[in-house]
């Protein structure tokens, strides 16, 4: 089960998940000068992200939607990220958040888990209903595969959906959540967190908690740290005994060159302190 | 506003949406044959039905899915599908059901309503709310594109979330649906209809009269005919006065030829006559 790899990897580096979502305006100008396509200058940036953070890092997630903005060239650069992360067997999630079904999912599947675009784990939109995930749980079972279902975010918007309370006296994302989790059970791996995790936001302490309790075999792919808002203190209480899930940061690892006013050159040597100085705060309060 | 485009084609030449969702499986062995690689194979299956078919579409849907199933190969065949579709002045829906915010949200518009991969109208799923949208309807006022949002769809697995009861007394989806017609009321055509439109699955015809009678201002995507199932009869609810929305069938038209057990030569013909019996279906309850 792949998710035994995934928790393996936070024993040994810890909760950080470095972003890739790599957009154009990050990339310091003697990058963008040094190639002339948008594909080089792209994976070069990544390549040094990576090489940088990977002491720090249990896993990296790339952002599919800053590489779909540039067409061919951007998906060609998505590619050869993908392919160097595997080379060097860091564990991959996809941010994809597909959903659809039957037949539909079935090639999104084979577009994600296998071939140019090959990932370990994906993320998942749910509003379609679990049949919009059944077809990748064959990748699951057999093949080492993970899943990351959307399940309650913390962006303004999630009041809309996410938040509404149903008839039976819960929100939607609880009922959501406790699909996941009953699903998730028939693919559990040795560490007893399911291969089928959920996408979780930074919340408040006591929401957090109750999360973590409710979704005791959920493994937690939590977004939202750094420049979105959150810090150590808002994911503590999703996580469990110093495991249970991954904590994405993306442009506060990526822009850190420029938050500290550093040389361009050296942006990899930010990025890397700026997850060090992630994964200890983490650290510090589980 | 580009809903006044769709509406006009909906006037002259039907309800007609063609699905691209080109499997390899559905090509004919000479064509398979005839190239060497993935992208050249699909995109000369789709310069035929899109040629043979123009003329009772209104309207063509792209499922990105099958194209990201062939990685970068994939997608070149979607780059030149949509190039072609653009070059003859037909309208494009990209079906990507993308769901996601802020910045992120931003580059899936500038990938999809700019550069390789511009459309005229792509499908979004709501499961993060309303500023999941937001990122889009600068496009949408100002630069001639559509969004049709997830509202109900018609899959068994919809009863997972669509159909939760709320607090409030009513479904899921009705909630989505009335958040989406109140947001689309500032994006009006001249026709009346709003370039946010919704998708909605084939219903019953109690349910489908219903739809049509609260989101009077909302154009109807309807998938599931054919091949899923729904007729001509499932879908009339869900019209009003010859117009209000397209209908999409993928696999009835691009395998038109196999359930003939025709030539495979003349598989162009045979889906031009699936289009025109389809288009005569509706055209005959409405």
């Amino acid at each position: 089960m792949i998710i035994d790899r995934l928790y393996e990897a936070v024993e040994s580096k810890g909760h950080v998940c470095v972003g890739l979502d790599t957009d154009l305006s990050y990339i310091p100008e003697f990058l963008l000068k040094k190639h002339t396509n948008i594909s080089d200058v792209i994976f070069e940036f990544n390549k040094t992200i990576v090489d940088s953070t990977a002491d720090y890092a249990s896993c990296f997630k790339v952002q599919i939607a800053y590489y779909e903005a540039y067409g061919l060239e951007g998906l060609l650069a998505y590619k050869k990220t993908l392919d160097y992360l595997r080379e060097k067997k860091e564990i991959i999630i996809a941010d994809i958040k597909r959903g659809d079904i039957s037949k539909t999912a079935e090639m999104y599947a084979k577009g994600h888990f296998e071939g140019d675009f090959e990932s370990d784990f994906i993320t998942l939109s749910p509003y379609m209903g679990l049949d919009s995930i059944e077809p990748y749980l064959d990748y699951v079972k057999n093949k080492e595969k993970g899943l990351f279902v959307l399940v309650r975010t913390s962006n303004e918007g999630a009041k809309d959906i996410q938040f509404i309370d149903t008839a039976e006296g819960e929100k939607i994302y609880t009922t959501v959540g406790k699909k996941i989790q009953t699903l998730g059970e028939n693919y559990l791996g040795k560490c007893g967190y399911s291969s089928i995790g959920g996408v979780v936001g930074c919340t408040h302490a006591d929401e957090g908690r109750e999360m973590r309790k409710t979704h005791d075999k959920t493994f937690f792919l939590i977004p939202g740290y750094g420049a979105q808002g959150g810090g150590a203190d808002d994911v503590a209480p999703l996580l469990r005994d110093g495991n249970g899930g991954v904590v994405n940061s993306s442009r506060g690892i990526l822009l850190a060159y420029k938050k500290a006013d550093g040389k361009p050159e050296e942006f990899g040597a930010y990025a890397r302190e700026e997850a060090k100085k992630m994964k200890e705060a983490i650290g510090n309060v589980i």
